[in-house]
């Protein structure tokens, strides 16, 4: 079973705003990959060191600045100086075990937000923290590892599809944003599969290993659920707030994605009410089952046990046995055996326990 | 079991506005049809092309176009072209998997309705998405496939039944929401019947496919209270409102759609209450059951095995064995036999298992 | 058991405002009765027909118009008519499956409530909707049929006993929703009485007639608590509201009533908590019982397992096998057998299984 | 087990106002007793008739008039004709079955609280209504019966001890809510030992008495709750809504008060918490427990049915069995029976159930 | 099992304001340190006696005067005096049952939070109270007893390290907060830890040890989500209220630390959740374990059952049975078992029993 539980021990006792990095170390070398665009010209290429990319702060351009792996706070910690972020956002990046959150610093906005992969191998759904800076001109997006679910905001970019060539940082923000959220109805999509799947052996064929891939359901419902539920606030509040750097044309696709966000936790909900429902169906289906095996052994006991008494009285040795040396004392045994079964079998027939 | 879950992974990457059908492929043709009215005149007619209901926006009558299959995102996005209406609206259309929800974008209202059939060979409840535009003289209804609860709505208008033909658009929108509310205490009357019919078995005759109709029925009351419980929000921001599409006279009415929606949701919680007892009730009456049988089990065990102890005894073959020889021995041992019956069986009386 | 759904479908395509009664025909036929008084006068009449009331309207007596039954909807519609009533009110009045609700007409306010009769023979509740119009003058209730709890009430007007007759129609109403309210606490009073017979069964004596009722007993708060919980709304609205057509001086006692609603609502509450444990006690006490049973199958077969197995060894006809031939053979078998029942008895005594 | 439910039938019909005392007779006879106080004077005097109190109402001492006993209602009506009471105030006192609220009538304040009293004997939590008038100068504090939490209150007043003496009539309503509220942690404390206790026992020795005894703590954890759980409301409703006749310096003593409230309230929620989780540990142990009892009685006939089997076999009587007539034939058997014996066993703790 | 309980009852019936310590006596002897600094200088010593400190409060330096132990009431009464805090204030000081709470009285703020330490050996969770006194240069922690999560501010304090020394009272009021909210996320993670090593166990290999623990965990986590749920609102008060005490400039810190009590108040909300999860399935797997059992029981039972009495016939002494005069008999009887014997494991695999 995966280990949800991150090590924050590690920060204790440091001053507020040291960087230490928090979680797992996922990646062999940060990268700085950047994407820098106006409606006419693309420019993409992979920064080797930090400074290379400080000059974009200044350009009209609208830049992304994408940075694989936040273990390396020393990186961290230089970018943050050069494009003026305060050094508890930096700390929240590199912590990443923050909640999805939003906060708003005049000269930038701060986001959280969680990004889900589904691991086809063991069935489970892995968390990744994706941090976002906006700038008037930049989008800085910090991941813990490389692989992300950006690929077809690259392609429109790219391919200079829609209208996202055309509108600034505040809409490529958005498209970021509307691409996490859109894979969690791809997510929900692999989990509810599951779930229909458990539903069809729940009732017909309940094992000891369905109560554990039940438990694993739970469990992850619990975590995606973490990472979903503050997302309805994050949003809201870009709807509500109207920063200053998020354009009016920009808001109304923003309520489009709190649209999905809503449907993405009404259905986690939908998921979490069916899951903990299966575990009662589950109990009763194995007590069910277990009815079932009691009644055989019921039956084979009750019927077998008067028969077996009824040899083991014929087979004592007393000598003063009539029945012994009658003729039809054999077959009459028998006959009391036959007649004993049938009534038995009535019985229980009747009882509907056959 | 019905499949719940939809496909929403099709959009993944699409710029936003993009128009993809989710869903499943429901109907065979999309066909519009209009009916176009004054409180003297009344015209029907199905509209071979897209293009024949373009006219109906300038006309003063009031025109219901109703459009059946959603999956021919090209005629949509003709329509919503025609009809000015935004693309984040036409994406939502097509797109079967949203909550009941409400847009007012001044033109024109938004407005999203999920509507039930009940399936009476697999006594299953399916939901189908409708939504609604409605602008100064029009009503579109874009729904998944053919076949609907507004027969009764078409036939007050032909027939001039009531005030529908004096009234404007707004009461025509009023009657189909109306109309689809309506219906749900419809669906609930049948869901409220299988519950109670449930209930009777319930305690008597509990069996394996007892629980599996309770599972659906509670997996049938997440799905309906997905699509009823934000119709309120939808309706009690159709009555607040007061959008100016909305004449004065129609609030009345929306008033009294919306008690009757607080009404279902009442009931629909009501009948969760009751779902969610029915398990536990169920696994009293199995292990009630189980209770029976190991009585059952348990009388005969305890009876017979102390006897075939005993005439065990007497089949040793010792060649010093007193009792063998006694004249009365056989007889003595009977006489055992039934005393320790008779003693065993005032013993199980006395625990009040018998 | 009763059936608590009501045929709501029979409305369904209508328009708005035409009336159709929905619920069970509970009245022979329906019966107008009138007591008209003032604080000197005092008439009380039966009213053969509708017209016979309407004079009433415009006297300045106080005027309480009871009709008796709610399934003669053209006489319904009459009396609507003649007061002004709109026809979704009326509607509202024949459809007997409505949540108590408060609605202010300026002109007359419409008050919708259960009333709860308790079946001392079946020991089942029973609802009754009471809807209530409240003129200047004039109180005009609408009951499904003979019977009510407003008896007291008429007492005191007939007899002048305490303030109502000096009061006006805001008074009466105020007296008849009392009466209302007062009647829960006595249902509940049954209803408490019934949980506490039923506390000292279900640990003592578990059967599965103990399960049948405490599901009705479960379904029964669902339904009461369906009929008071918008009670609550409904007179806090009275209370706050100061419809011009409630006196200062009435509102005192309208909180007084908001009061016991509260109350009602509260002992609800702590009935529905104490119901809902008793499923689970109910369940570990037959899960008690079961192992008591268990316990005695598994002495009795422990012991006498093993010694018929002794006997059985002894009943081999092996040629050659010596014990059979000591002498003290036979004792030793017993001594042996006594020695296993002794030692299996006091391991269990050790396991405080006896 | 106590009975909770109390008559409130009784007044059924009566007009509002009508003083009938609802709950159990506790007083052989109200008694009054009067303690007046200032600064330097204390007087402290049995009312043999109401008559002697009254005069009271005009002096600007401090007195605290205690009424032992409410079913004497023409007493009760005197009083409250004399302090100018409303009807209705009467009404709520004699009433025995009241919430806790607070009532602001510009000359007096009247409120409602619940004392609780532990009943070491029979382990149960008995529930007093309190009721106090605050007037000006004087506090009446209505009792169901002789005995309460006052005493270490009348014991500061006497000895002159803190403050007490030296503030109004509002600081003597503030020291006896405050005793009231101090008494809930006493009786907290002896439940909260009980349940340390069942918790001991509950996973070792769980037995039937064990599922009484939480039942009982559950039943009183809903009565207390219904107790204290509305006290949170009076009691701030007394800080925030400043009534003329608090003086600004018991404020802070209210909070106080306010402050144990929450206190009272959070211990109360923690104990339902341990309370509500202790049945489900009950289950568990029994299942456990039964668990243990099927495993020996698995072992014992396994390992014995198949031996009988073997002696059976032996046992028969064909003439050509070889094996009887073999020299080794029967030390084989018991080899046989050896062998099967030991790989039982060996299975059997391979499978950790021995 | 540790006893959470604490005796409140000593101070009932006391005026309020009495000092009377409640809690276990934790310390030996009360020890008073301080540590006193400005940007540049720095002192720490013992004070002896409790006048020592008395000076501290008019100088501009920042002093942290620590308590060690709450139970010496009159050293805490003389503070209290010398610093002009009220009687109420010092009560709650050696009340160590208090919840969580922030009190403004001007002149200074008060602060109650709750300590966390974890017991190694036991695995347990120790709750300590610290309370605070931030005046305008002074902050006085009071602890339980001595050992605290504060070494790490000393050595910031003492090394330098940080902004700590640059800033005021309030600075170091957040330093010590924020050190109680970070060993929160240690306390959490350790109980994470024994959560998924559960977890673990839970499924594979449950016992009633395993049920032991739930049952610690579920109790455990109640007083933690005691201890930290009310610190929510006392951090968010601190961060909105703006108390004169604190600086601008250590707002943005307070949100910091708000923001990681909403992360551990997120992670015990988790946690609970999945505690009470594991006792489903620990039912689940105990009753698996249970079948698995039975299963073996039924086979065994079911199978030698038949054959035994089959034994038992031919070990009948009838004078006249023909088979036990065949050549083939006693063959043909093994032959019968075998058969038998075969077509129950087949009927036994078939059910997927085995």
């Amino acid at each position: 079973m995966a280990r949800f539980i991150k090590k924050s021990s590690k920060t204790k006792g440091l001053p507020p705003g040291t960087l230490v990095h928090i979680g797992d170390k996922k990646t062999e070398k940060t990268e700085i990959k950047v994407i820098d665009y106006t409606s006419s010209n693309l420019k993409e290429f992979v920064c080797k060191k930090a400074d290379e990319c400080f000059t974009l702060k200044k350009k009209n351009s609208v830049s992304w600045i994408n940075v694989d792996g936040v273990d390396d706070v020393e990186l961290i910690g230089k970018i943050g100086e050069n494009f003026g972020i305060h050094s508890l956002v930096l700390e929240d990046i590199v912590n990443t075990d923050q909640r999805p959150k939003i906060e708003d610093h005049e000269k930038y906005v701060f986001l959280v937000l969680k990004m889900l992969h589904y691991d086809e191998i063991n069935h489970e759904t892995k968390v990744e923290q994706v941090s976002f800076i906006l700038t008037r001109s930049c989008v800085i997006s910090f991941q813990e590892m490389k692989g992300d679910v950006f690929d077809a905001v690259r392609e429109r970019i790219r391919s200079n599809k829609g209208r996202i060539r055309k509108m600034g940082a505040d809409y490529l923000m958005y498209a970021l944003i509307d691409a996490i959220v859109d894979n969690y109805f791809l997510i929900l999509e692999k989990i509810g599969e599951r779930i229909e799947d458990m539903e069809e052996i729940l009732v017909d064929d309940p094992s000891p290993k369905t109560l554990q891939k039940i438990y694993n359901l739970k469990r992850e419902m619990v975590f995606i659920r973490k990472s979903v539920w503050p997302l309805r606030e994050v949003i809201s509040g870009l709807v509500r707030e109207e920063s200053h750097l998020f354009r009016k044309t920009t808001n109304v696709f923003l309520r489009d994605v709190y649209d999905h966000t809503i449907q993405v936790i009404d259905t986690v909900e939908t998921f979490r009410d069916m899951v903990s429902g299966m575990l009662d169906i589950y109990m009763s289906s194995v007590s069910n089952k277990m009815n079932e095996v009691m009644k055989v052994l019921t039956i084979f006991a009750a019927i077998f046990i008067p028969l077996t008494f009824i040899a083991g009285v014929y087979g004592m040795n007393f000598e003063n046995m009539p029945e012994l040396a009658w003729q039809w004392g054999y077959p009459m045994v028998w006959l009391i055996i036959i007649i004993v079964s049938i009534s038995m079998l009535a019985y229980f027939r009747h009882k509907k326990w056959l």
